[in-house]
C-alpha cells in the first residue's frame, strides 16, 4: 500500500487496484455553445482545470494504471434520456436540440466529446452514461470488476453533481475514493468547496480529498 | 397536477403518482449510543426534526398516498457491509460492534429501529439498505415501479448523506423529486444548507424544496 497525505487523513492506495475516474471533461460542460452554458453558468471555474486533469491522466500513464473516462450523453432517439430530464427548466438548449457544437449532450456529436487536452487514448475506458452516477444504466460496475479494482482516483466535472453523485455510488459499493481538488471543478466555487467538506466529513464518510501535487509526489 | 410553491420554481404534483420516501428516521442516527453519536456528531439538529416528519408523515395517510420508509442497516453477519465501510476512520462504535442499543446498524436490533413517532404503519413500505442510496441493493425500483410511482416528496436524515444520495439516485431514474426542507436535517445545518441550494441550481438539477407548510397548503 502506498500512503498518499490527504485529508481527513492518510489514504492507502493500492497499486494493484487503483483506477482514475475523469467524470464528463467534455466540451458540452467546458466550451462556449455546450450544455452548461445554456443552463445559464459562468464556464472559467472548469475550464481552469484542464491542463490539471490532463497532468493527472498522464501520471496515471506512466504508471500503466487503468483509466476510465466518462460521458454525460444520450442516444440519438433521446430513449434513455427521462423526460424529467429534457424539459425541467427553461435552459436556453435543451437535450437533443441543435446547438453550436450539434445536438446538446447527444452522443457521436461535436458537444459531447472529451476535449483534445483529455481526450482518452487507446485502452482507456469510456463510458456513456445517461445521469449524473457514472453506475446507473452503464457497464462501470462490470469494468470494473473484470479490472479487479478496489480503489479510485476522481477527477472532472462538475464536483457536486455528477464527481460527487458517482463518488457517492462507488462508495456505497465498497470503493475507496480519492477525489483530487484541484482536478474537480463547479461553475460554483462555493459548491465545490462544500461538496469536498460534505465527502471528508464524519470520518471520510464518502472518501479523502488531496491535492494533485501529493498524489504525484506519493507515488514518484 | 397540483401545483406546489417550491424554489427553484413551483414543483407540479401528480396526486395519482406521488410517494413520500422517509429517509431513516432510526434510533441510531437520532438517539444517544447510537452510530451517529459514535461518529461524533451532534445529535440536536437531525433530533429537532421528528415532529416536523411525523407531520408529514400523517398528511400523507390522510391522503391515502403511498409511504417508503428506509433504515440504513447490514445484515447480522455483516456480508452486505463493504470492508471500507465498516473499517474506515475511528469511531467509537463501529458497524456490528456492540452498543447501548444492540448491534450498530444491524438489522433487528434496537438502534436500527426507526423512532416511535415516525414508526411505519401496516401496509407501508419499509425497505433495508445497505448504502446511502436507497436504489442500491434494494427492492426500491421494483417497489416504486409496481406502484407507478413518478413523483416523491423526500424527509428524513442526514439531507447532504443519505437523503441527498437517495435522491440523486432517484432524479437519474427520472423521478421528480421535492425535498420538504424543515422535514430533512443535517448534523452539520451548513451541510444541509449547502445541499438545498445545489439540489435546486441550474433550474432544478436535481429537484425542488420547499417548507412542509407550502406543501400542506397546496395539498388541503
Amino acid at each position: 500500500m502506498i500512503e498518499v497525505p490527504a485529508a481527513p487523513f492518510p489514504f492507502a492506495l493500492d497499486p494493484a487496484g487503483t483506477a482514475l475516474v475523469v467524470i464528463d471533461m467534455q466540451r458540452d460542460f467546458l466550451e462556449p455553445g455546450g450544455f452548461g452554458e445554456a443552463l445559464g453558468n459562468d464556464l472559467r471555474p472548469v475550464a481552469a482545470i484542464v491542463p490539471t486533469v490532463a497532468e493527472l491522466i498522464a501520471l496515471f500513464r506512466a504508471k500503466g494504471w487503468p483509466i476510465l473516462h466518462t460521458r454525460e450523453s444520450h442516444k440519438p432517439d433521446l430513449s434513455d434520456c427521462p423526460r424529467s430530464k429534457r424539459f425541467r427548466g427553461n435552459p436556453t438548449l435543451r437535450i437533443g436540440d441543435e446547438g453550436p457544437m450539434g445536438r446538446i449532450l447527444v452522443r457521436g456529436e461535436k458537444g459531447a466529446a472529451i476535449v483534445q487536452a483529455c481526450a482518452p487514448a487507446d485502452g482507456e475506458f469510456v463510458v456513456d452514461k445517461p445521469g449524473k452516477g457514472m453506475f446507473y444504466a452503464t457497464e462501470v460496475a462490470d469494468i470494473l470488476k473484470k479490472a479487479a479494482i478496489t480503489h479510485l482516483v476522481f477527477s472532472g466535472v462538475t464536483t457536486e453533481v455528477c464527481v460527487q453523485t458517482s463518488m457517492r455510488e462507488a462508495n456505497d459499493r465498497g470503493y475507496e475514493c480519492l477525489l483530487i481538488e484541484d482536478a474537480t471543478a463547479s461553475y460554483f466555487p462555493r459548491f465545490k468547496d462544500a461538496a469536498i467538506e460534505m465527502i471528508r466529513a464524519q470520518g471520510a464518510i464518502v472518501g479523502w480529498t488531496t491535492p494533485l501535487a501529493k498524489l504525484s509526489a506519493a507515488l514518484s
